[in-house]
């Protein structure tokens, strides 16, 4: 079996990837079912278009999942692990809305064990709708 | 449909609750799908068994949406937005473990607006397997 | 739970049935959840608006997931066995179209063991998006 | 937006990618939600297990969906459009067991404009349950 990995001893601060999706009523009920988060604000548009809102909108952490995403397939990829995220949700993400979710390595630790990077979901029209920072473990080696 | 709302005007310092869930391959598999995560330690038991863990795990961030969803469930409840969220991913969730998700208040800010809550989650022997604090802006008053 | 078997004896060249689906946003986001096929052109509406298509599409092989499903609902139904499928994908499928899966016997093989099948998805609009030939092993006998 | 492209003008014959996926219980159950075959040998362990397969088996065109997303995602890439894929169901795919999807270049058609690849899914022991030929177009070029 075959994995694309990305040469550790090659990464370097700035370097980033990305990901996106467009996120859809289903995948707002799937994870309300998979979470259990079945605030109605999510999953109740009667109830929802009299909030703030104006209707239905994704859970914040939905988008946190991207983040997890764009590290655990692209950067670094597959055999890093997750250690720490700080969010910060800056803004609703309505059903419909195009994500982007980009990880940026804004450090990388003693005998490139571990990493931090800058991480950050923005919408189509390029508001940032949750940000933080994550804390890595590297890959030990290149497999094969 | 009824949603039951807490008393914002009691909440105090220490009320706590819970939530728990078997995680299911196909909680995995399903979170896995909406996110895009498809890390092979989550979908690929041949490359997982050769892996530390022994056998695929469940996203590290699944439970941070079971501590998104005890505080949109039950504390405080519908009507709170959520605005910041640290995370440490402290040990592995092996699919079939039960995780319990609990927040619990550790302040009321300045006229009732917001709440700080530790969050964490502990799989069915009492290990933790990811922490941290909650900042929310609570709802402005008890909903009819 | 009770199946209705076609009398494999009484099949003859000629014979055919359908089914239709109209293809939903989450029928698309579950198909690429499930396979790992996250093709932008299927979950990125900003990405798939600027390419030829205008927009999101369904993944082709969803369509040959109908014809799989015709033969094995329909004609000749449950019991014989998919041997090989070829496929042509001749036009996109949005979102929202109507697609209509048949099957039609072409041949039928020595001691009725097995069959050759045209096997056609059409849109709403009788678009063929996908056309092809199926070969099975036909159901020894008819079963209680 | 970042996607990852590969270099069309550097592809060779020869050049392959794979990936793994086990099969879930909740793969094959969504999957025949999506595609509506419910053929009893899929979702009735009761019928299935009086069946030679002696259990429930997965959809054999699950796994061509698979080979549908290592071409989408990484061999070509995003941008590819697919035309054509014969298939033979060679063995059957039980729930449980770990399919590997592989393209490989075959042939790279004039002016870089298409290819044929040898498309396979083996298990985890290395039992081919499925293969054949795709025929693809290139993406036009790298986009940015």
């Amino acid at each position: 079996m075959l994995y694309q990995y990305l040469d550790i001893s090659k990464l370097k601060v700035g370097d980033s990837a990305s990901l996106s999706k467009t996120v859809s009523e289903s995948d707002v009920y799937q994870y309300a079912g998979i979470t259990g988060d079945m605030n109605p604000v999510h999953i109740d548009e009667e109830y929802a278009a009299r909030t703030a809102f104006g209707g239905r909108i994704a859970h914040g952490m939905l988008a946190a999942g991207f983040i997890s995403a764009v590290m655990a397939m692209k950067l670094p990829g597959p055999g890093a692990i997750y250690q720490e995220q700080s969010l910060k949700f800056t803004a609703p993400i309505r059903i419909g809305d195009t994500i982007t979710a980009t990880a940026e390595i804004l450090e990388i630790g003693p005998k490139r064990k571990s990493a931090r990077l800058k991480t950050t979901c923005i919408n189509q029209r390029g508001v940032v709708v949750c940000e933080g920072i994550a804390s890595i473990l590297l890959p030990r080696k290149k497999r094969e």
